[in-house]
């Protein structure tokens, strides 16, 4: 806190703490671990997307010569009586039992110190079903004689669940319900009624560094090295199914190599750790980049959107109905469903509005949380219908959003009257940036140009905990204890960053503890964009009772901080470099439950994220391919703690999205993932990344966040897939209503134009 | 804290926590480490011990194959400018420089990925060395003109050896003074006076598990895996070296396989971290166990005591003079000298006392703390002194204690007021369990027997000072960080027992994480005997922090703690299993420095350890073979935290002493250690052992200890000594002076006495 120490870390671009261990390779991840002793797991799957286990011989498997053991659901339930997890529902077992719901669940692991003779071995275990009728879409699901789960078992740990406890016969593992108003009223009384129905794809998350666990037994303990982006979940959830308590089992998160959802809650954890108890070895699971396609995909959705509009342009009336395809385990999905489907009538000033979203089953690979949490497929849904009322209306789109964007001190759909939401700021600033008003050169010949703009937001899940230590060594250095996880988003650089800034002390003093739940403090996980202001909070709070005690260390030898350098405070107490200071911070921010026939509370969510994406494109009016050529994303993040890290926070989000959106879609054929390789599966390359890429984060601030900031780490994705529709539609007039908007699908939609695609 | 879970986890015999850990093999040392890329290091010692550096030639060592590099000194200085270490003087080289101090210094290290190459590399290692005269007496490096060291070089980090600071010429490391009366008046006024001088030998540390250090290099860090017993001054002294803030250093500390004081500050550590930085890869060295008799010794020491005696037997002055014999590296000799030097006179309370205590630099191996900090080398000398005195006195030994022994409320030499030391009590409890007054089996034949009582005491080192911090998660289990070393003594369970009792848990949900300095936060060292009291206090006050944060969390969510769990207290505030709880607690005791000039203080020491040995021998007069039949051994060990520990901890230290007393001594020829093995080199084995082997723990209490607990590791070695070789005066009237007491000591003895060993 010295004048000459004094740095104003926050609001600089400091470049991120990790980037040399990462590029000099010393960063470390699940997949170089090996502990002695070690055996490596690999999976036999379902080949079929539902039916029941008959037999499963794994004699083959056994006699192969190298193989450890072959474990199937019969040994795991032998050890834990139900094993069972889940973040929502305990419906997920750890290797299938009884039955399988999708093709490529888990049915039993083939453990040998050589992976390759445990990949070979997984292929020889053979096993009989009796196959039962399946469903796959979403909408069929809510009345498919097929049911995926006989019996609902929620966790427990989400009350509002608990009224589906024991519930049979349905798909529906949740149907979250919000009334405001009478929009079936106003809807009759309206002006005009528009009504469209939108789609979204099965997609993948597609970290570079696949699923990968191990689990280490301990005496009477158990560790876990884990890519998990929520290693106090996974320690809590383990402890569960082990009863054992909190204590006796460790969580250790080391880089990742990626998350976006997709390393969240249980996904190998639970396995390798009944494992390594069975064999009493540690045991490791590394999956393939194929294996990841059967293991957590991104939602596909139906959307059903209904608006009732005056004259005058005012949106009156919004009907919305959601059908979110989960999959064959709930995962996170029935929170995706409530939390995001509650802002499903968009960023709008509506006084009227109902919603139905449900969360159902079918006999896919399980569906979770993906960058945006639901977010994109709604914006998605509800950006395509604004601009084609605004089309049908004859009225400027960006008009159109002006006449009927919600404005802070104004009541969204639940009630909550917004704050801190910069939605017109947004709104305005893509205008600006894409010239919006001025002239546009529309192209000519077979190539035509076309633009589109769009907004979006999103609540953060509420409420959350976070909680952080800050350790004080005698040197004045320290370490930031935070289970916060670093998975490429900066994380750890914007901590350090106000940890520096509260202490007055250089950043490149500050160590920043990974993840480790034996020496990290509970944190609720790294995901919605929820790390900056919950954790940011709790490491503020934590660095402000670090410098407290220090002050009052130094009022205690009669010194001041201002002109004593912290080791001297230090020396003068204990006579050497010598003793700590132990600051702690706990973060959970107030939050009102809704009411659950309603959905109406004073308080959603503690803040919202708000972004606006401009796109502009040339469409190849005889091939339907697509290029965009320039992507601007206006966010507000409040005010940045690192605008670097936003910018890249921002691009990086929008660059995946923009994959979601113009090539990535899982094919199934009855259940089975027909493409699940990334030579069929495309994700976006270097040359898929628009030339004008472009990001600004408006000026802002969020209340109650820490320095002003709030989470970033979704925003790019909300607006991009309905930006680019809208821009194909203003380029050469036809509307696409389900993703993505391959060239085929543009061809198509031009060629169902009756032969003249450039009419209109 | 709820009832039921109440279980008054102080006070009780619970086994130790790590039993089963190390019972089944699951223990993990750093013998056991293996990291990717890893290089293994052997040392190429001096052969001689005193001489400079003429030329390295490590020609032939490089050229086998398998090498990757041989390091010298120059290497290091290369790297770090004043490759220098040591906790009171900055005088060890990393290798050695310039010149060597004792056969067997490391000259040069060979690093390959196979041990047995390296080994036969360091073999090869050709030095030139150009002799220098060499001393190896304690008493001659006085006044030797063999200097050791040219220029002192205090560490700075002890305020009172700054006047050492560039002292030339002499081997004198530190003259601690006390003068207390005046000794020299009152011995001309007693009415009789004895002299005596007693010597100690060279003995070792024998921890089973021989010193090992790992390193590996990271981004701007370094981690250094250690069998220490001072991690946090590990990291201190390596941040120092490298010129590096604290958090980028790291050092972690595993189970130990024994310490007894060898494996404090630096032994392999700053090598390892040398070696590691220079290759960019991780290095390990493991010492063998012959190398231990190359690395640390225990002090020999010669001892001149001179006591004034009225006619009724009261002690009215005493004089004391102690050669501390350090080695060629101060290491923490100086701190004996001085810390260990003023209880030199004994539990006596005499009225005038002078006390000179030497620290000598010698060309012998580097002297160090061994398990009673130099108390049983001062209690051997006036514990015979006393019996001598009482002999020629005519009086019984315990009566002539009785007479003379400071009591509760009378200064110590220091002038320090005793208090909470049970002397009286102790002394009354071994005559008692001795039998003492009673007839007593004396032998007949060749084989007499005899018997000795004596006590002793020790002071803390002070101040020092520990931190922990107690992590209660959300299901009411928990982690204690502390950075205490359990090598053995049994502290994880010790201190769990601590936080147990305080938070009304199940001592079986606590984990103790052990020792990583990013992790656990400061404690001086495991040494001295000071864990239970200051690192209990420590662990008290963050227990206490975390029940009274508890206490306000339960408050707030409106239950009480009495009727509630742990568990849904956290569940009420935060929704979920969620949270922590975090609460932390620092210790320091006052402590007043000594006058420089006298050694007088009102506060010398935060507690006293006291114990009393009891033993019973025969002796074979025609061998000179000693039998110890019986050894009783009781201590004020305040109010034991777990009863079970402190007899084994009383138990194990008379036995280690035992093992200094009858049979362990390093020879030397021209200062080459002769014996370096343990075929050799005896300790005692379990039919060394005496048959009635008792010990107790008065009924006693430490104030501002926690519980009323103060430490115990060492109290059982300091009577051992002197009380045997009382037992053989009174059985055989020969009194040894010199330690081991072997059969061929007692037969030359015994033949001394002209022929007739059995007269007096």
């Amino acid at each position: 806190m010295r004048a000459e120490e004094k740095r104003g870390a926050v609001g600089r671009s400091i470049p991120r703490l990790e980037g040399r261990a990462k590029v000099t390779g010393r960063a470390e991840y699940v997949h170089n671990l090996r502990l002695p002793g070690m055996l490596y797991g690999k999976i036999a799957r379902s080949t079929i997307a539902h039916g029941r286990i008959k037999r499963i011989d794994v004699a083959a498997a056994q006699a192969v010569e190298g193989v450890h053991r072959v474990v199937t659901g019969a040994d795991i339930r032998a050890l834990i009586p139900d094993p069972h997890y889940g973040p929502a529902f305990h419906d997920q077992p750890i290797l299938a039992l009884d039955k399988v719901r999708y093709a490529g669940e888990p049915v039993a692991v083939v453990l040998a110190s050589d992976p390759h003779v445990a990949e070979e071995a997984a292929g020889l275990v053979d096993v009989q079903y009796e196959a039962l009728p399946a469903v796959y879409d979403e909408v069929e699901a809510m009345t498919s004689k097929a049911i995926v789960h006989e019996v609902l078992k929620p966790a427990g740990t989400f009350p509002d669940l608990k009224h589906f406890q024991g519930r049979k016969n349905t798909n529906v593992a949740l149907d979250f319900r919000l009334r405001r108003g009478d929009a079936e009223a106003a809807l009759k009384k309206a002006d005009r009624v528009f009504e469209h129905t939108f789609r979204t794809q099965q997609v993948l998350h597609v970290p570079l560094e696949p699923f990968v666990s191990a689990a280490e037994p301990g005496d009477g303990t158990l560790t876990i090295h884990t890519a998990s982006q929520s290693p106090s979940f996974v320690r809590t959830e383990i402890a569960r199914l082990l009863e054992w308590p909190e204590s006796k089992v460790r969580v250790k998160v080391p880089y990742l190599g990626g998350g976006f959802g997709a390393k969240l809650y249980i996904k190998l954890e639970a396995l390798v750790a009944a494992l390594a108890l069975l064999v009493r070895r540690p045991v490791k699971i590394s999956l393939t980049m194929e294996e990841q396609f059967y293991t957590l995909t991104k939602h596909a959705a139906t959307l059903r959107i209904k608006s009732g509009v005056a004259k005058d342009g005012r949106v009156t009336a919004r009907l919305c109905e959601v059908w979110w395809n989960g999959g064959a385990y709930a995962d996170i999905g029935p929170r995706i469903t409530q939390k995001s489907g509650f802002t499903a009538p968009g960023p709008y000033d509506i006084e009227h509005v109902h919603i139905d979203s449900y969360a159902l089953y079918t006999n896919l690979p399980p569906a979770g949380a993906l960058r945006g949490f639901g977010i994109p497929q709604l914006v998605w849904a509800y950006e395509g219908h604004t601009d084609m009322i605004a089309r049908e209306l004859k009225m400027d789109p960006v008009e159109f959003r002006r006449k009927n964007i919600l404005r802070d001190g104004r009541p969204q759909a639940t009630g909550t009257v917004m704050q801190d939401a910069a939605i017109d700021k947004v709104l305005e600033r893509v205008a600006a940036r894409m010239d919006w008003g001025k002239p546009f050169d529309r192209g000519s010949g077979t190539v035509r140009r076309g633009r589109g703009v769009v907004i979006g937001f999103k609540a953060v899940i509420a409420p959350t905990t976070s909680v952080a230590i800050v350790n004080l060594y005698a040197d004045g250095s320290c370490a930031l204890y935070c289970s916060t996880v670093d998975m490429g988003q900066g994380s750890d650089t914007a901590m350090a960053q106000i940890v520096a800034e509260i202490l007055g002390i250089p950043i490149e003093s500050i160590t920043v503890v990974h993840p480790d739940t034996e020496v990290t403090p509970y944190d609720m996980a790294t995901l919605g964009s929820r790390s900056t202001y919950h954790m940011g909070n709790a490491v503020r709070r934590a660095a402000e009772d670090a410098r407290d005690k220090l002050l009052a260390l130094a009022r205690e030898v009669g010194v001041s901080v201002e002109t004593t350098p912290i080791a001297e405070v230090f020396r003068r107490k204990y006579g050497m470099q010598a003793g700590n200071i132990i600051g702690s911070g706990s973060f959970i921010p107030t939050y009102m439950p809704m009411d659950h026939d309603t959905g109406q509370t004073a308080n959603a969510t503690p803040f919202w994220m708000v972004g606006a994406t401009g796109a502009e494109v040339e469409v190849d009016t005889e091939t339907g391919r697509v290029r965009v050529t320039r992507l601007v994303n206006v966010a507000d993040v409040g005010t940045p703690i690192n605008p670097a890290i936003v910018e890249s926070q921002l691009s990086g989000a929008a660059i995946m999205q923009l994959g979601f959106t113009m090539s990535e879609k899982m094919e199934f054929s009855a259940g089975q993932c027909t493409n699940a390789s990334l030579a069929q599966y495309k994700i976006p390359g270097l040359l898929d990344v628009p030339e004008g890429m472009e990001n600004e984060a408006v000026d802002a601030e969020q209340k109650g966040g820490p320095f002003g900031a709030k989470g970033v780490g979704e925003t790019g994705t909300f607006g991009v897939s309905p930006a680019i529709a809208n821009a194909i539609d203003d380029a050469v007039g036809v509307r696409l209503t389900s993703l993505p908007l391959t060239a085929e699908a543009v061809y198509r939609a031009l060629r169902a134009k009756q032969g003249n695609p450039l009419k209109d």
